[in-house]
């Protein structure tokens, strides 16, 4: 049994919430049960010196976490420098949103999506790429509106979901509970029905193929319920 | 005319939401017009070195804002480091918060406040010190519930608003496009109908002990009205 | 009884002592009783960035304190980085010395004053605002002789004095022991017999409207003496 | 065709030298091809503080690349800090060597494996992990020979490789110039025929869960090759 | 002929004011010529770890720049960190004033100096150590009246002079003129007519032994007339 | 008797490997006894700001040690930044070099020599040197094959050597247990027979011209004898 009593392939509930803040190009607050991001996409026409006149765009992502979006106050990163984790989980969020973009058809600007964590229940990484891809698509509808981009360079959905192997079975959507405990857990980021990131790691345990697979299904399931949720949210 | 179309002495409208994050001691997120501020309590029992044995509490704050909080994208303090402004705003909060504490009635352990900037439009360090009192008055309630505090070491709410004067006019409640433009502004933290901290600034100008006076004046109507807004979401 | 003895009105003796140093345009060492401060002025024809090609004239200030300046050794912030009261008094000098600069008539140049307290015994932000105003001036003239600044951007002293309630009395200039023990106190910089920055604070305590205006009146007597040495000190 | 000529299930040839500094308790220099890292091993009798008193073992990695390891010299991290991609190879190495561990056999002790790059030429992580588990596993047939260590802690070798489409191809054991141009690649951590740790990224592309499983294949056929290589060198 | 007028052997007139702050245990204001250092000595009851119970005392040393005291203005260390050249000078001054000390009978406590250039013309680190010592033999009077010393640890100065090869000629005490356009020159500590440290150095240019040995002839003269000075100041 | 049984005058053997690594211009692997440095040499076509169309050329050196490249692992200087004794290291490096480099032949252009020290056994910074301009001058080659210096920069070798008194003896080329217990030490840079830098140092100690001269007539033998590797190593 898990400890929410949710079924094995069962996702918490999720809710999106868009332009939520006034100043962002796009914005949507995502909950994924009790884990809460809120996602900004700021359009910046300039981009990084690599891809000056280059013609192609460019979006990266950076991540935080409110210090007391845990159960246990973490220190301010502002005081402290970025955690290795924190610069982990953000180059993974611009490479994930990165895969889904068509660069030439965005054009010579960049996107910064901002991930900032208000609460956290597991999951949050996984949150940020899904919420993140909703108020990017925001941003650059935005830019289509006014004729700046002509041709949509966002076709389907990135998002991304966690699975794990808990108390011996194979879970969809770990929470904190679950996520603290699970000896085999992994990240799967997936767009169209095609995967970008996988990333399955055994902390003082291994696993098998077949776990693997089993995962991948669970997996599979849940990107495309949450797919379902970003279409609805930037209809 | 104030931008806004305001009266000189009318405040934004003010709501505090308690409770919003279900980890934090205490917390609330506080909205002064479109200045949305996310003030969360943390109980430490461990006390600064400096208190060690000696029976003392101790409250201090820490301040924030998201990246996208702000008209135009501001780079990421965890990447930077704290600006200077940061943390002069930060010592600001917690040497309030203290002033209306009492210290023994708290007993020997910490309470950190911390004030994030969800979405900015002038006001912020005001907010964050309207919204952090009611994040600690509710962690305190914790305490009595519980029986670890006796006394209540909170009597008075402390808060905090800025005047200014714009367009030659003394105005209360200075949103961004009036603080951008005032030539003289300034913080005034109250509690119980005194005084705990006055800061008046002129940036390229001066201004007269009269104009000093009306600043006060105002002052003293806005805090009324907060404090009023701040018992009522802690009853 | 004041621990030094003083009148409630009286300020420490004042000196000035001009060009004290061999290399910069401007400088002066100013004693406020045993709080020495060497203060600096450095003509940069360079502007920050936001004012190139704008004609207009800058002028900043930086502040230190040598590491043995107080009766316990501090750390050296070299090794350490900027404290946030560092950061915020700095802040505060260069906003101070801004607000009596005809910018227009400074011309598209910047000048840096460096304060750096030798010796502490409390109001060194005071001393280093009223000497730094001194070695401004001196580089201004030197600007002025070489025809470089044609019209004299600076007309009336800035000065600035701290006052407090210490034993329940209300004091001019604060010394150490005072500071120490004082529950409320306030720095008040002033030009031509206006206010430019009004800074009180309470540390577990409160003030009423009348204390504060107790504390400016002195304020304006020891600002009026400040300004007479500011004067005979540059003529 | 690739361009070193291999097939494309062909590793480069894989060499490892034990011993090779005279102050480490366990070190090895692994080439991969091109890539050749120096892996030391030492042995701490302090744990991290969350470990103390608990019985239990640790295992950590540090991983560094000397300035001109690489084709175009790189900044040296010493002078700025240590990159995110630093920080996630390292945590990595880390991770995957812990999973290998019988944390109990171990006892309470810590081994600190550096991994340190000499030349790159692609597959830098993996080379670190397949030397890292050689230079660990020597430094605990020391603890095994004094008898501070009864029952050995690490029983089947932990090693790491490469695989990737390049140009349309699977294709084990990236070199630099495959690995640059790869749409598609991943890294795949094992022991004893399980898996440990897979990291699958696509950069601007996606894949099936066809290609995945075309690459695990080929990274279960190269994994067992290098736990050969490693079993002789620690024999 | 030097840009001074004096004779090669000749030094620049010095002086040694003693006692001039009224915080630090020991202090002085050394001025070389224009070059002027303020050395202060703080007693600290507290050892560094590696002392800890061992009966040894030590003693250290930091070092800084006004940033107006050379000609052009240096950024401030505060701000950027120590350079290498600061770290170099102050191990230097460490190094060459424990040379001169008798560590048992100091007893096990420390004493760091602090030398703060005020104003620099060539010669900073040569006048901190020489200065520095008078510092720290002051500070040491004070614990022989106290009886925490019973035995004197200092028994002959430590001083420092620069020499160097200018315009050909082997020139005592070079001035900023002398030094930013000599070829060679070094810095000479001694005490007791011993060496302490030699340090010579060649930019772009080399020496002979002769001039070595030419360098060192006129270091000793003018590290006698120090030693005089020193003596002086402190009797 | 010198603890590895060695004559007072007899130095470590030295072998000098060239162009171990694949990426480098210029690159050698000295080992003087049991300290080895990895020394590589990067040509780039780009000067410091200072140096920009000034028609000379630059020589600058980083150095570094690996964690375990000593007896006790010390922290990774990428974690903590570089300590000062690294500082003082490499400015020393760069600095002797460039005195062997005629700056006009060699055009504008910067040379970087990193030298990285895989295993110390004391002389590490002297190994560097000698190391280090084996290094520079292979790059040099290389520069002159491809016609983009035509007048070698390099004429004589530049190498260096550390001495010391030992047990009261004067000894050539301190290894680690004699430099831990060595009152007096000194490092020596020469080229064609005559000194660049000399650095001497007495811990605790003093020392005479006499035996500063014993020390130089030991160090002429040891340079002499480096010069001939050097010459073997590139030719």
């Amino acid at each position: 049994m898990r400890p929410s009593g949710r079924q094995n392939d069962e996702m918490r509930p999720v809710s999106i919430e868009t332009q939520v803040t006034m100043h962002a190009e796009g914005s949507c607050l995502i909950k994924c049960g009790n884990t809460h991001v809120l996602c900004t996409a700021t359009i910046d026409e300039r981009v990084p010196p690599f891809l000056k006149n280059s013609g192609l765009g460019w979006v990266t992502a950076e991540y935080g976490m409110l210090p007391r979006a845990t159960n246990t106050r973490m220190r301010r990163e502002a005081k402290n420098g970025q955690s290795g984790r924190t610069q982990e989980i953000q180059r993974l969020i611009g490479r994930s949103l990165r895969a889904g973009v068509d660069r030439v058809a965005l054009g010579e600007r960049q996107i910064i999506v901002d991930c900032d964590v208000i609460q956290a229940d597991g999951g949050t990484r996984c949150a940020s790429i899904t919420g993140g891809w909703v108020a990017l698509k925001l941003a650059v509808q935005k830019l289509m509106k006014t004729g700046d981009v002509i041709s949509d360079p966002l076709i389907d959905p990135v998002a991304a979901i966690s699975c794990g192997i808990y108390a011996g079975q194979e879970v969809l959507d770990l929470d904190y509970p679950e996520d603290s405990e699970a000896g085999v857990d992994g990240n799967f980021v997936m767009t169209g029905g095609k995967l970008i990131e996988v990333q399955m790691s055994a902390e003082g345990s291994t696993f098998s193929r077949t776990q693997m697979n089993g995962l991948l299904d669970l997996a599979e399931k849940g990107v495309a319920e949450l797919a379902e949720a970003q279409l609805a949210a930037v209809a």
